[in-house]
């Protein structure tokens, strides 16, 4: 059968992969056959349609009776409408410093939703009671942003997991406190893969209140969703994704991708794998002298510390980004659609552009 | 050959269309085609992908040289960040009364741009150097909003259509001024169509300065672009569009649905066709008595003022919108999808509905 | 007695006084000798001294028990902190077209506070139930900003005036609907003068939500407060104030002032004074041929129409504004200290001008 | 002489002083004084006026022919007008994380200037160059806010001092990088008497290129200034500060009492008189065992470690505020009116608590 016929033409080498971002995949087969399915009709847009009705049904069979799903186009989109709708004009965001809202989006939550962010300094990535109230305090204080709610990640931006049992002391603190909980859940599938445990888990089981709960890191094309779990904490969703630009015209195409990831395991599926190459990377480098990793590998990503000569020789064979560069760290991603040989040869690309290194020369 | 497979399920009938918006249609066969030769393999994320670097070739050779495309989610994203990069932070938008940003768009202009619009009403949704000078004075009174630019619709949310003089002497008007001209062009491929010239013959040739570049209303699942025609009009639109919360980590998929739109003609296609159905739509709907066409019908949609209660029960067998319920204003709207068929069936059914009103009842 | 030392130096002629605005004036002789009683020691800064306190009991005494001041710096910040105190994210302010909010604040509330506001044109400067219903809908869609305040000035913007049944009715309309009512008072002292009833009279006792209470323009060096009337209406009003730059630090010398002015009967005093000069000055300019008064003259502003040579002579000696220039129409504002005799020689050098015109010349 | 009628009372007793905050003093009398002399009469409102003209001439004398001054309300409102007015919409600013604008403006520049806060620890409040790297980089990444301006406070919030050349060499850095500088000059009067310089030296004379000019901590009732000292820099200064709602309409009376400060040596009266009475107080609570001052006094502050139980019960006879309390940390301000009296008393009531305390206890 001939391919449908388009204008388009490819203009990349899809045998081609690196190890820079999961955001460098495509998008999986199984999503782009689900575009086909809701496509062709017409339907109600903003979201008032059979695709994102369903896709209710399938968050509640993950996340419990009372969530809801609200489809936006990407995560910076997701963090900023949920951060928003659990905040006043006068909150403030209580985070890691190294948290992807802190660090990678533009400075979106301040100028789009005029958020301040109390940040805390963290090992891993991390929060924990102790850090929280590091930036709790001063409610009654007009002179402060006041703290409402805490922000965690999970995986987190340095590819470390929360425990359950961390997650719901976090909760418990903030709740206490009167703040809410919001969970950045960009990368939750590989989370739960990790941890082996459903989504619900780690989040409206131990007191999470609202998340992003991300598509494309997993294999979507693009779509994430604001899950609300706590109904209380939140009031008019619509508007706040709406005036937040958003609000999908045709949501059947994001839903429907959510559909094709959630509806049974491939969510699972896409982080398993990614994780499980992870692993074999951490294996594989752990076996080269003079290459340091750097945080628990828990998730997807691997962060290494290694001559930076070497760094630079390895990047013209296979694509990825300095973490931190004066220290000469670097983070390799895995996808859903990595593979064993991926991993293996660029193992073997490390061994090789290490024996190059002069003797002597370290991390 | 089986299709491929999906744990989604198709939640809708494929067959059934409406008037009530272009938004309710689906994507072109053709542009879904174009997903799955973009997919496979990695591709740098955030726009430094081949299929946005196409892109910019088939920007540049609908409108010029010097154009530059940036990529969007959807609509009020494309006219939030094209408006927030054409006006400091003093800066005031001159807009019709009826226009998108001011009637539709929850407010994201004022609330996440902090952008003033500062409205002009219009008989038809067409801004006109006299109206505009309703608004353009005050440059130097701190009192004041600054008017920095104009902002067009072409075609109009009223389906109706600026010529390219209309649309010259618009620019000529507000560059006398010192203002910028932005043109929403949610449904420029319309307007091309029906004036039947290329769209740069309204914009980059008539001086327009920044461009919101439909996609999705023309058969794209979702995507837009900024289109910057002078590149001294604005600065560092990459940043705007990142912390507007519009960066897509996989762009390819948006910039391979323009690619499939705009190659080649599948863009004047589907506009074509929704205009022509329109016509078909008017030139039936003008043979029934007692039913009444607003507007001259240009572009893509037909404005009618018909009596409430014919209007309540049409609705009940197609969907579409009251536009002014309190007046018996209805908008029916065709898409790149519409058939003959639809448009003959929607008029019969007009008819029948027509006829069973009391005589002496009127719109 | 010899004045107190200072290096500062008397830099105008304090016997000049003009037409042009009652910001034009300086302060009332009764509010500088306060601020030397409230000077020496020290009080708790950001609003715990004993003149705030103090100053809620004479809030109290004109505006009831409920009624609390959040003393504020100027007419701008009072507006803009009442808005954003009455709204969420997603609110929007329904206000006439010639609001001051809307026409003179520099898009303050809308960069500031993120608030659209919903502009109807009115004959008069006064909504009305009928007139708020051209904005007053549409509050479950989620593309339209949602109209949670109705805001209205009194005096208005056009030196007109709402009786005390006129805003009932438009609390009434706007409470049915779920929306509050703010009055932007920074002429409510004169409202009150006219009317001849206490300020309570034409707010809380028909309704009005909440307040920007003038001390500015009715005798003030500076200062203004923003009066909460319906405290179920607003939450954390002290935070509002503090992120909205509106928080004085010697907050004493805010309050002390507006104790000056409404303590006893000087705020009444002083606007009684405006009112009857702006009324003296409507009566020469009534006896002058040619020239047209064109509101009620209601307050301390006279809008009158006379011919464009007559205002620019006239402007070389006293000073006033064009409120439209196109349409020959000027302001003439009178203050506190608005002497008889400067209405006088106003009117007789209006006179002389209007005879210098050759005949048949008009407004 | 009779003092002036008016019907404000007094609520406070003015020989009351304590060492809580230099915003608990009142104003200087020759700065009450001035006001008196810029009364009367009419004057052009917002800041066309002949005592805001003169300012202007005031201000050059201090920091040369190109500054340019803007009288505003407030130091959070000098702030966000300097911050936004040196910012594009995707900018961000390098600040220590004790700075004001971090900690004690309750998210102003974020929420109104959408302004996104780079912070950096540092040991004393002073940042360097090399703390300044830690944050300034990333100009070309998107995901990243733009640093555009490095912002120090001077004297800082811990009561220390960069000398001239400290100042310089940020300059340089920041320059190097295409950066701007802006001081927070609060208590800048502080600085230059315990620098023994003109403001000048550590302000344009080594890069600094705008200045918040506080008035309120130096005597004023209220009243700053943004002082432009490099034109080149920012635009437009009186829309920004028009829309941040710091622009008065009386704007003589902030101008005559910045006049009384400036003209000739109010200002560094005022000021060596409090850093004296702070090295009073330092020497003073040197002698006292047990008790620990943490940073060079400087300036007019102290900040001291003490046992919890003394501070609280000193407390019950000075007003002072904790500044760590989880640390023991207090903070103690000196005033233009804080006399040799206060300072000894104040010693002499620590010394009596202190010996309260149970031997063995300690900070």
């Amino acid at each position: 059968m001939n391919p449908p016929r388009t204008d388009a033409r490819r203009h990349h080498d899809p045998e081609v992969r690196g190890f820079a971002s999961d955001n460098y995949a495509g998008a999986h087969p199984e999503v782009l056959a689900a575009l086909a399915l809701a496509n062709g009709g017409h339907q109600v847009a903003y979201g008032e349609d059979a695709y994102t009705e369903n896709l209710q049904r399938i968050v509640r069979s993950h996340f419990g009776a009372t969530a809801e799903a609200f489809p936006v186009f990407n995560g910076t989109g997701a963090n900023v409408v949920a951060l928003q709708a659990v905040t006043d004009r006068w909150g403030a965001v209580i985070c890691a410093e190294s948290a992807h809202i802190n660090v990678d989006e533009g400075g979106a939550p301040e100028r789009m939703g005029g958020l301040k962010l109390l940040t805390v300094p963290t090992p891993d990535g991390k929060l924990t009671p102790e850090l929280i109230d590091r930036q709790a305090y001063g409610w009654e204080d007009e002179h402060r942003a006041m703290p409402q709610v805490v922000s965690i990640t999970q995986s987190t931006e340095l590819g470390t997991l929360y425990t359950p049992d961390e997650i719901r002391a976090i909760c418990e603190h903030a709740h206490a406190h009167g703040m809410t909980v919001h969970l950045d859940g960009s990368r939750i599938a590989n989370a739960a893969a990790s941890l082996d445990v459903p989504m619900r888990t780690f989040t409206n089981a131990v007191g999470v209140d609202i998340l992003s709960l991300g598509g494309t890191k997993n294999g979507a094309l693009f779509g994430e969703a604001v899950v609300v779990l706590n109904r209380d904490a939140v009031r008019r969703m619509k508007h706040v994704r709406k005036m937040s630009m958003q609000l999908a015209s045709k949501m059947r195409f994001v839903s429907v991708q959510l559909e094709a990831l959630l509806a049974k395991d491939l969510w699972l599926r896409n982080a398993r794998h990614a994780n499980e190459m992870a692993q074999r990377l951490a294996d594989g480098v752990r076996a080269v002298h003079g290459v340091e990793i750097l945080y628990p590998v828990q998730a997807n990503g691997v962060f290494a510390k290694l001559p930076h000569d070497v760094s630079e020789r390895l990047q013209k064979r296979f694509r990825f980004y300095f973490w931190d560069e004066a220290e000469g760290v670097v983070r390799w991603m895995c996808a859903f659609d990595t593979t064993e040989d991926d991993v293996d040869a660029f193992v073997a690309a490390l061994k090789e552009e290490m024996a190059r290194q002069p003797s002597g020369s370290s991390a």
